[in-house]
């Protein structure tokens, strides 16, 4: 494929054997599934077979770039990890920014995929279009940034970006991230894939540029894009100087920020010392991913007390899983954790959620003090919540048992501990109390990787956005067909093409497949028309539920846990809210129905041949039984 | 000046003013002083006036390199860093090693001279000859790897190299050092040095090639010093494989590897764990310096237990500090204390010799669990060890008595705290229990930048090396001579040319003087003989003297802590050894009268003019009532 915006070519990597090789992208591919997570996820449905385990030689790990990647397109250093999640069963995807996704398009790749396992550990070097396997014993047991520095000095190349995991990847935890330069392909537990191989990391470096095929329309539809940004109320004024953290003060004003392992959402909000006013105070510079203009990443510094010297970027989510979820209100705690998080490989989100539900347990005596090494694992006990980052990645004493998340953790203490995991389908929730944002559950309910805010963001319900048009987050009515629309929307444009999430959200919602479609088929020169880019999404959205169909999963994982059926919010100001079975599954009805799927939440043959996908089909025809009509 | 070897230029900074420019470097200098500590040490005792404080606007901070500096002369990335120092009070000079040196050179310049004291927290940007001031407001606080982090990232530049201050010389601790990529220049507190200029650091990069006058003869020098590093008995099969801590092992069989504040040296030898079986069990790869061929630094990885994931590099002299010193035979405590004297800028000497005093003082009731916050301060206590670190770099509870160093810590305690305190010119003492290496001693007692190994290390003793003659270890006669040559040869090879005291010691020795006479005289096209290669050495021990003596020092303070003067070792290959003043009286005339100095330890005219230096002559008649001849 000759296109502009991609490289054209896909480098195989079998670690088993030691060897690669260098395939065309298709541009058959390139036309039904843009980029990111639809390469990704494509690739991973065509050849990781039924059944084979997540930590198995047999799974694939995808590291994929879209067409606007390293190129001038503001917010699109991004890539997508792809892989069969060892948390939910189901496809995984996680995306991140930073210099390595554009650095991997300079380096001559739209996208890698790496499979088996190396007989030793083994880092990737791939220098303009140059592979090498280079041995990673002396890595092995490495935090990131050490590994990062380590392998840039052995390559004698400081320009290399690398993408690595941590002690918690080589411990196959299954909330271990990949992490390149402090981001963080975070969740789902791909860093204990790339463990399973005994890849340590990868480093690129090169010097192609990404060609385009229409410079002139491409900088046009870019400068609408920057004005678009720039007129936006939230980008410059807000988000940019504040951050993700500006949520937890929206979050808690809309009652809806977890407090200890949600069962006290509403009634302590910690606006204060989390929110905006605590992350400000110790504010220290920003920084950028490729390209970027508006620089989100806010650092945070202690500067004095028992947390003095560290610094990190708690996104909110981080905040909420490591502050709220586990009852600390101690910030810069926080960003110890976060900190640490970065450095050992973990998912911040699903760590601190899985400390929070240990807290709970050891509060309900189900953990006791035999297990926790003594410590007293409390609700707002900081010390022991930093301290038990470090067991989880070293699977060191309760440290093993709460590694692959809340999810495996209850089944191995029994007595009743599943009550208490706060999951959907594996995956540990982010930080928005659903019971009072619906559609937002809705889509966690509903989507592929299970509590996923990132597969289908609800902007109308937390941020008021009225696109595509006004909502209101109590009512489960049209929830269905909102869903369906954020789902397919962020499908296209931040896991496909892929863009920052929180533009599209906060900038341009509105012209969100406008810009897209501009944006690609000037880099491109493949004409998409808005409709056509919005389908890229739909496409996305039902090859990955086939996806998981075929390893078994189906309405019944479409839900939540027990505690958001059941217990409505005693207080603040979604108070008594909670979404009861009936209401999840008039909401489920919807849904499906809006997305042309089965009452089981299974794609018609229909809406698959309208989306031009046999492989799907021939997918769902070989597990059989299934209603397709 | 156009000779090779040198950029020729000097550029001289005022932070007060936010202004700078270039000066030739003069030839007359650089054939009396060749460069590194020559050139800091030169500028300094003609810029700094007398009785000015360390820490005032007046004092001025130098980073020097020399002619050897970005050549591909083997182990010569190094630099000096000079200034009063905030310890002594006298002349203080560190080297460091790893990429900035050569850097320096490629950004265009030989030395950097930093005067005044800028008004708001600054970093330098020095590019291809090219200065900005810029603002560090953001980096006020960081560790040192954050540091680095962020000003490449500000810069958009990953080549740049780094050397900043971490938290400790924002504080300015009298401990604090200047890292550049965890390469220390670490002692004398130069650190706080640059905190008082409110310089949080120096970003250098370039592309200029440093010029040899005669290729072919610097081609010759540079192989025959290889052939000898190759044909050394203990570079390649021993130090590159081991690096320095194989001298706990050696120091420990002649049992001088200092214990308990120095109180048990012979009797606890705790060579199992932290000598070479210790670190070679957590070996993690090594790191080389520009165009080093040997690669000292032995990476070591804590991979279970409270310490997990801590890496660093420890050196002898750290393992003594915060293993013999303090009691602690825990390896994995001392890589993290390593690690964090790196990120947050602390000396790891001074630092380990101080927390060992302060255990001292807890044991003897001086210090009570007032002080330390409840803390069990008692020798072996590494959880406290460690924790004090942090204390100190940030001046919290007992940290910031013990910030300062012994010296001051004891004079602010009181209580006959100053017994116990291991200094001599106000410099922690390093890993060699003097009492059985006197010629080691001699030389600590009488260098100018106090208790410091590097001015003049006798590896005759220490490594039983017969050059330049074979000497017993309890001996003192003959000690002065020796000294001297000592002193002189490490000032010249290891401090102005400026190459790796390592190999000076261990491969060279013998051939030190022809060695560096043959780099520098093809590299510049001055020519020096391997005597006038020595007298550079002996002008800059006289130099340093002087400047000290300016500020008051005399043989008084050439002397030993009560403890080595008065208290036998009890136990151990050295047992029953001390130095009695008596003895003490005897190596220092010995030494004075074979340096040409008064009996007062005061450079005689007579030497001084046979070295050419007018300057030292005019200083001395300036200062008044000395005996000259």
């Amino acid at each position: 494929m000759s296109a502009g915006g991609y490289t054209g070519k896909v480098l195989r990597v079998n670690l088993t054997h030691q060897s690669y090789c260098e395939e065309p992208l298709k541009q058959e591919i390139a036309r039904q599934y843009l980029g990111g997570a639809g390469f990704g996820l494509k690739y991973l449905f065509d050849e990781v077979p039924m059944g084979t385990g997540a930590l198995e030689e047999g799974n694939k790990l995808i590291f994929a770039t879209g067409p606007l990647t390293g190129t001038k397109a503001p917010c699109a250093s991004r890539m997508s990890v792809a892989a069969k999640s060892p948390l939910t069963g189901g496809a995984g995807v996680a995306l991140s920014g930073g210099y390595f996704p554009a650095e991997l398009k300079f380096a001559g790749y739209d996208l890698i995929i790496i499979e088996g396992k190396s007989p030793k550990p083994v880092y990737l070097y791939i220098r303009n279009g140059m592979v090498s396997f280079r041995p990673a014993a002396k890595l092995w047991g490495m935090k990131t940034s050490d590994c990062e520095r380590v392998i840039k000095n052995d390559l004698r190349n400081q320009n290399v970006r690398v993408a690595c995991i941590g002690p918690a990847g080589e411990q196959l935890s299954y909330m271990a991230a990949i992490i390149n330069e402090r981001h963080a392909a975070g969740r789902k537990g791909l860093g204990a894939v790339m463990g399973s191989k005994n890849l340590k990391a990868v480093a690129v470096w090169g010097e192609n540029e990404v060609a385009l095929a229409d410079k002139g329309a491409f900088d046009n539809a870019r400068r609408r894009m920057l004005q678009a940004m720039k007129e936006s109320p939230v980008v410059y004024p807000k988000f940019s100087r504040h951050g993700t953290p500006m949520t937890v003060d929206v979050t808690c004003g809309l009652g809806i920020f977890p407090a200890a392992n949600w069962s006290r959402t509403g009634e302590w909000e910690p606006i204060e010392p989390l929110g905006m006013e605590g992350n400000n105070k110790r504010k220290s510079g920003k920084e950028y991913c490729y390209n970027c203009p508006v620089g989100c990443t806010q650092n945070k510094l202690v500067r004095n007390g028992r947390y003095a010297g560290y610094l990190s970027a708690p996104e909110f989510e981080t905040i909420y899983s490591f502050g709220g979820q586990t009852g600390v209100d101690n910030l810069d705690s926080i960003i110890a954790a976060d900190y640490l998080c970065d450095e050992l490989g973990l998912d911040t989100i699903s760590t601190g959620v899985t400390i929070g539900f240990a807290m709970e347990l050891f509060e309900k005596g189900i953990l006791t003090k035999k297990e926790t090494d003594g410590v007293e694992l409390c609700f707002g006990n900081h010390v022991a919540m930093v301290e038990m980052i470090k067991k989880i990645a070293f699977r060191e004493g309760l440290g093993d048992i709460l590694a692959d998340g809340t999810r495996v953790a209850a089944s191995k203490i029994g007595k009743g501990a599943e009550k208490y995991c706060m999951h959907i389908k594996g995956l540990e929730l982010p930080g928005y109390d659903v019971r009072g944002a619906k559609a937002h559950g809705l889509s966690m309910a509903t989507t592929y990787t299970g509590a996923d805010h990132n597969r289908g963001y609800a902007f109308q319900e937390i941020f008021g956005v009225p696109v595509p048009y006004p909502v209101d987050r109590f009512e489960a009515e049209g929830k269905g067909k909102l869903t369906k629309w954020n789902q397919d929307m962020r499908a296209v444009t931040c896991d496909c093409a892929p863009m920052c999430a929180f533009l599209m959200d906060m900038a341009v919602p509105q012209i969100a497949a406008e810009n897209t479609s501009d944006l690609v088929s000037a880099a491109t020169g493949i004409s998409f028309t808005p409709e056509e880019i919005y389908l890229v999404g739909e496409r996305l959205n039902n090859l990955a539920r086939v996806f998981n169909i075929r390893e078994g999963m189906r309405r019944k994982d479409d839900t939540f846990p027990e505690r958001i059926l059941t217990e409505p919010l005693k207080a603040g100001n979604s108070k008594g809210q909670y979404i009861s079975r009936q209401e999840l599954d008039r909401m489920l009805d919807e849904y499906y129905r809006e997305r042309g799927w089965t009452s089981e939440g299974v794609p018609t043959r229909k809406k698959l041949e309208s989306l031009g996908m046999p492989e799907a089909i021939k997918s769902l025809e070989e597990v059989g039984g299934l209603n397709f009509d």
